[in-house]
């Protein structure tokens, strides 16, 4: 059993419940017809079944190596890597200036679920490019995009990311590498950096880092933090990769999964970097990269839990134990509970996606606030029902599950960095009630609003399911409100369960809407999902109320073990 | 940061929580005297913290591998087995007539808790060969109990437990492993089996398999099944392993975790078996074994659940973002919830096996009844919470928990396999809504009954929380009233959230007796399990209710992609 790129469930949501149509009645995306989104969903459909789903067990079996302070990447990689660039897919949203395919993001976001899905180590590589492309599209120079959107937009080179250091995680502004100015305009970029997805590639031709630096008068925490490209070669006058530059991949990190992604932690030894932006204000480019890849890192999550649902419900339609096992009643329960969830945020990430694209057609500050305040919940939500569904797999592989040549668990210890990396889930929920609340909950409320007037829609054709809707956005309600009377650290002890109760309303609201467009099943599921996972959100928003006071109660000691 | 054995919390809970003292007080284990219990706890938290633990690491990176036919095990594990054995731990609970120390089995499984949360991989042979040597106490001839109960004791043979076939897994009937009868009153077993834990051992002189096969005249399914000693090598006439005997082992397992643990793929090949009980009713002591190995199987949930949560404390103290991240709320909430809920199993454990003590010294009915009724929710909400937990652990760790280096993807990683074997918690839940309230819901009012009465007591000294106990019980009992009137479809489809429930309802009780009895920090543990954790009812129960009738409606295509 391979994975299936699920195209007919994309297209249901793109038609139906979180409709591109909008989109595509915008100048900028005018291209994004019917006929263009079947045919792009199709054929990204077929590259990731046939192309690359193929690779993703010997990923794992053959990690990325180092050999000579070089990457040699897993079996198939380059053969996947170029068919991916072939199609067109890293330049799938960029600027056509630059060669990229121009098309709504939600597109990209989806092809990018269907990439990760069938091979999440290799899809890491263009995610991180397009997370360059989108930062350099937004605040480079014209003489760097020149020389850098071609190459990446084309996939000849990859792009990273380099916040972390070693004492540098969460806290960004505590990082230590330096920058210094050149007298030829550029810069000498000093320091070590880890945790670099792709810090070298032997798939693309050039690997170009986006590093956070500090230049000697900038500021301390994170508002004194310039970002610059530091590209392994650096270009010469024909844009061809050049002299080699002072950096280096120390090593690779042994992980838990995604051994087919290599991790480096790489050193900067007066490394040439060319300012991206401004001076001191790199912070505000390498959020652009961040929330492109928050939303795209949602959708892995979303892509290794459709995953390994379709291999859980493979092995349970073959393994027979009286019966064949998807006839046994607890086995049902989590390929179903499993089906709804998924669904729900995959529902959630094109929305976010959708937000976006409006935002970038229309320049609305309200859908741009709308796409802020959906990236944390479809990041955290996204990646949270991937490792349930995951986990959820292995179960129903009983013993087979824990062994490694069956694949099931190999998709549980992929998924696991999803709600890691990027920012914490934890970070994630604090964003929300923090950050995209400082609007008063005006977002958070217009969002419950939404959900209410679904359910008013919906109440005569499915009128149970639409009053459960209904008074689940209520409760909703009441605890925003309550968060947003309650202090600081009583709202980011609570923000975690918050996030989750949210995402769920939000699940509920799409499945209300697919049940009205769909057929008996997309019924059975929206029954499934608003009976069975939306009552979890009573749980969620007492701990989201129950504030921090009894957390300091509990002396530090206690939890290394009771005295 | 190492392992340290919960001395401390298990002394508490034995003293105020799940009494010992009526144990002690009976006359089969007057031994068990409070110094008694003082200091065997302090003696294998000894081993444990300072012996085991240091061993866990290492069998991750060097896996048991097999040489020529024979396991070689982790670095270590001889000297750490050779402790176990020495210091008599193997026999803690086994009878004295054959060298055993006969205490009570609730010191066993606290004993089997430590060792485990030191090197999981290590304490399952000695798990194993406990479960045979009660099966043979029970079940077992005088003249193969004299030839293996001395020798198992003492840890110079271990045991294990072949059950699981290709084809047969939980439905054990199926298996198709032949025995024949010989003309010296032994058998020829015949047959391959698979998963089969410490199917060979290096750190003991003779591995004794207890064999599920069926003999020519056996019916269909489960009756027809007899159970058989299968001993690599054959005692000779001084008791000594003399010849070999047919069996191989064909290879072992490529696991997700527990790597120190050599799991066997055996071939039988006309192996001398002799008979464990009587001919075709082999499942009774297979049972026996189970049963014993399910609670224990639920304490290393609670066991890897306490290791991980100190591992991740520890970092927490230590690392630094802002402040140190145990400051950080949610950080907090998450170390805490873990707290409160390892505690929870713990307590719950600690009280199937007080059930069972009391039962064996009393041959009481309903203390059978109770240790019956418990110990599949001991088994299932003990593994769940251990994997809960180490999830958590990882999560704590950030970017670092995804690397391996640091172990905390470790835990995640052994833990993992606890919630699928000795029945999967599916299993489990079927057991408890079937097999178990086969009385009418007798034991489960019983439960609730107490738990109303715990809460009652309560009322003057913690209002608050009694009172919310006391509705979670009455909800509780509402559930299970349903849950009888329902058909078995319903019921099984309900089975485990409604078993998860259950254990909250229990856990809760058991933390508002620690928070009478215990410090100001056993209170605050007591509010966040029944403010933040116990509400989670409310969503399992919704969906303990739910049906099977949803879960028939979606078509088994929808698992595998939507058409």
């Amino acid at each position: 059993m391979s994975y299936r790129a699920p195209v007919d469930d994309i297209a249901f949501i793109l038609r139906s419940v979180v409709p591109l149509a909008p989109v595509a009645a915008t100048e900028r995306f005018a291209e994004a017809s019917e006929d263009t989104v079947a045919a792009v969903l199709t054929e990204a459909g077929r590259l990731a079944t046939e192309a690359l789903a193929p690779l993703n067990r010997g990923s794992d079996l053959t990690p990325a190596r180092l050999e000579n302070g070089a990457v040699r990447s897993s079996p198939g990689f380059a053969e996947g890597f170029r068919a991916i660039a072939e199609g067109g897919w890293v330049g799938l949203s960029a600027n056509p200036d630059h060669g990229g395919a121009g098309l709504p993001q939600t597109l990209n976001v989806a092809v990018g679920e269907m990439l990760a899905g069938a091979c999440l180590s290799l899809q890491l590589n263009p995610l991180l490019t397009q997370g360059q492309i989108e930062a350099l599209e937004h605040h480079a120079s014209d003489e760097l995009k020149a020389i850098y959107l071609p190459k990446l937009i084309s996939g000849e080179w990859n792009g990273t990311m380099n916040l972390t250091e070693p004492g540098a995680g969460s806290d960004v502004g505590a990082l230590t590498t330096r920058a210094e100015r050149a007298d030829d305009g550029t810069y000498r970029i000093t320091g070590q950096k880890i945790f670099i997805t792709w810090g070298d590639s032997d798939v693309n031709d050039n690997t170009c880092h986006a590093v956070l630096a500090r230049l000697p008068d900038g500021g301390p925490g994170t508002r004194g933090i310039s970002l610059f490209m530091v590209p392994k070669h650096i270009p010469d006058d024909n844009g061809r990769p050049g002299v080699g530059n002072s950096l280096r991949v120390v090593s690779l990190e042994h992980k838990m999964g995604i051994h087919g992604s290599p991790t480096c932690v790489m050193s900067y030894e007066g490394a040439t970097g060319w300012l991206i932006g401004e001076e001191h204000k790199g912070m505000a480019a390498m959020f652009t990269m961040m929330n492109n890849a928050r939303l795209a890192v949602g959708m892995q999550g979303v892509a290794v839990g459709e995953a390994a649902l379709q291999h859980a419900a493979a092995y349970a339609a073959d393994r027979v134990q009286f019966v064949p096992i998807i006839r046994h009643a607890d086995v049902r329960r989590m390929l179903a509970t499993g089906r709804a969830e998924v669904f729900a945020a995959r529902a959630i990430g094109l929305a976010c996606a959708q937000a976006l694209d409006l935002a970038a057609a229309t320049g609305d500050d309200d859908c741009t606030a709308r796409a802020a305040f959906l990236t944390p919940i479809a990041k955290a939500y996204g990646t949270d029902v991937g490792c349930r569904v995951a986990d959820m797999g292995v179960q129903v592989h009983g013993g087979m599950g824990f062994i490694e040549e069956t694949g099931a668990a190999q998709y549980l210890r992929d998924v696991r960095i999803t709600p890691i990396y990027e920012g914490t889930n934890g970070i994630q929920a604090m964003d929300l009630v923090g950050r995209k609340m400082m609007d008063g909950g005006d977002m958070a409320f217009r969002l419950i609003d939404e959900v209410l007037d679904g359910a008013k829609s919906a109440q005569a054709a499915l009128p149970d399911l639409a009053t459960a809707v209904w008074d689940a956005a209520e409760t909703l309600r009441d605890a925003t409100s309550a968060l947003l009377e309650s202090g600081q650290q009583d709202r980011f002890a609570g923000a975690v369960p918050y996030l989750t109760a949210f995402a769920r309303v939000l699940g509920a609201h799409f499945h209300l809407i697919a049940a009205q467009a769909g057929d008996d099943s997309r019924k059975a599921l929206a029954r499934i999902f608003v009976t069975r996972i939306l009552p979890r959100n009573a749980g969620d928003l007492a701990e989201a109320r129950a504030g921090t006071a009894e957390l300091e109660a509990v002396p530090d000691a206690a939890f290394a073990g009771h005295a």
